[in-house]
C-alpha cells in the first residue's frame, strides 16, 4: 500500500513542483488578492487567515503542469501569482486552450468536491505561485470551524452556480447557431 | 413597501399554486423517494425529517407554471410526485425544452444560491407535488444545525459540479463539430 502512495505521488504533478511549506506565510498577499478575488469578497482577514493555515503553498515554473486531465485527486488552487493555461484535450486529441486564470483566480474546484478525474490540464505561463486545498483540509474545516466551513461551501456553490449558469447560455447560443447553418 | 411585497407574491407561479403546508408531513413520502434521489444518498432519516420541516409543500395541476424564467426568487425545489418541463426561451423568444426532472429531482438550485434570475421556465406535465427550499432556510439550517447545513452545502455543490462537467463537455463537442462543418 506504501508503494502504490509513493508511486501516486511521484507521478503527480504537484510532486515535482517546489513546495513552499504552509501556506499561511502567504497571508498578507492573499489579502492583498482579495480585492480582485470573486472567491474572498466578504472573507475576514481571520478568516483568510485560517483558511490559509489548511493550506500549503507551491511554485511552478513557466511551462510546468499544475494539473494534469484525467488524474484522480482531490484538492483546489488559489493563484496567489503568475498566470496559469487551462487547456483540454479534445476528441482528436488535440490540445485546446480553453481559458487563462491569474490572480485572485482558483482552479480545479470540481475534483475537490466531486472526485471525479480532472475535466482539463492546467499549465504555467509564467513564474505562478499558487496555494493548495484539499478536501481532507475542507473535511477538517467544517468538523473544526463548521461557520468558516459555512462560508467556504456557499463561495464555492456560488462559484459552481455561476459558471454553470454561463456555460449553458454558451451551449445555447452553439444549439441555435449550428440549427441556424 | 407592504404593497410592493404583496404586488411581487401574487405575480409569483408559487403563490397561484395550491400550498399544502408544512412539508413535514410528506416525510414518510420523501424517506421513499430517497432511493432514486442523488440528493438524499447518505442523508438519515433524521436529517430529512429536520429539513423537511424548513420546508413548504405544493402541488401544480398540469400545465401549471411552477417557475418562471427571469423572475428574481430564491428558493429550490424536490420533486416528491410527478414531472416537470424545464424550458428556456431561445434568442428568437420560442421556448425550447431543455429537460424532464421527476420524483427524487430538483430544480432552481442556482437562483437560490446566487440570486439571480431564473435561467428557465419550469412548467407541471402532470399533478405534480413538491416541496420548496428557501434562500431563508437554508441560512437558518447553517446556523441552527451546522452540520446538517453543511451536508446540504456539499450535496448542492456536488450536484453542480457534475452538471458543469456535463455541460462543459456537451458545449466542446458542439463546438468541434460546428468547427469540422
Amino acid at each position: 500500500m506504501v508503494d502504490d502512495e509513493n508511486l501516486k505521488a511521484e507521478n503527480e504533478p504537484l510532486a515535482r513542483l517546489e513546495c513552499l511549506g504552509n501556506a499561511k506565510q502567504m497571508v498578507p498577499r492573499m489579502f492583498e488578492m482579495i480585492g480582485h478575488s470573486k472567491f474572498f469578497t466578504d472573507f475576514t482577514r481571520e478568516n483568510v487567515e485560517t483558511l490559509t493555515s489548511y493550506m500549503k503553498a507551491y511554485r511552478a515554473e513557466p511551462g510546468d503542469l499544475v494539473i494534469r486531465e484525467g488524474d484522480v485527486d482531490d484538492f483546489m488552487l488559489f493563484i496567489v501569482e503568475g498566470r496559469v493555461n487551462i487547456v483540454k484535450t479534445d476528441s482528436h486529441g488535440e490540445r485546446r486552450p480553453m481559458t487563462i486564470v491569474g490572480p485572485g483566480g482558483t482552479l480545479g474546484e470540481m475534483s475537490m468536491i466531486d472526485g471525479e478525474p480532472r475535466f482539463a490540464s492546467c499549465i504555467a505561463l509564467e513564474a505562478t505561485v499558487f496555494s493548495v486545498f484539499s478536501r481532507d483540509s475542507m473535511v477538517k474545516i467544517i468538523l473544526e470551524q463548521p461557520s468558516l466551513g459555512a462560508k467556504i461551501l456557499i463561495k464555492l456553490v456560488t462559484l459552481l452556480s455561476q459558471r454553470l449558469r454561463s456555460t449553458s447560455s454558451d451551449l445555447l447560443q452553439h444549439l441555435e447557431r449550428s440549427e441556424a447553418v
